[in-house]
């Protein structure tokens, strides 16, 4: 069956690793998924990724044993999908979590696209 | 002050007026909202509304001294806007309530859009 929403499923695959306690996880790879992996390791939720031909490989953090990825909420959807001006990008619990946004200048951060400027599509939240 | 959403505005407004059990209430018009208070009308929540030149008159409907609209909601905003595709058209408390969306074919309640088969931006739902 093919995957309808692939960052949800990248969310849950990652989900699912910590509540297995994997040190690493294997994900079909993308280019935006590969810039979400970047955002998650630049924000410390990760400890590092590999995304080599087809997928991403993610080496999971944990810190007395417990995942720092406390939720993650996809946002946007393929079915519904949510768009957000610069001056409304969201903060994630007073700016301790990060949401990641798909913008004209690339997938980043909330805090990067207001740098830059820019509203986009509201990816996901991680905090 | 400008408005900075008039959709929002005008079910403020109505709202407000019902509130205060108003027969009538005023609304800056324009077509989207002469739209809205048409699917508003139809859908049994108004009594009747009259679109002049600059001003939408909405005559309010009590049964029993109660509104008949127990809840509006807001959905997209123009800072966040939210877009449904026609296989996620959401269903409002079961179907006893009615979503508003603005697509291609013009601004039409959920039932017309599914049979349209067109998705569009989600304005509003009201219940």
């Amino acid at each position: 069956m093919p995957v309808v929403d692939p960052i949800a499923d990248m969310l849950t695959r990652i989900r699912n690793a910590h509540g297995a306690f994997h040190k690493t996880v294997s994900i079909p790879g993308s280019k935006i998924k590969t810039a979400i992996a970047g955002i998650l390791k630049d924000e410390g939720y990760i400890n590092d990724f590999t995304a080599e031909e087809k997928d991403i490989t993610v080496t999971l953090k944990y810190v007395d044993g417990k995942s720092l990825i406390s939720g993650m909420k996809k946002i946007s959807t393929p079915g519904r999908r949510v768009f957000v001006g610069v001056e409304d990008i969201p903060s994630v619990l007073n700016g301790l979590g990060v949401c990641i946004l798909s913008t004209s200048k690339g997938v980043v951060d909330g805090v990067k696209a207001k740098d830059l400027n820019v509203g986009g599509e509201l990816l996901c939240e991680i905090w």
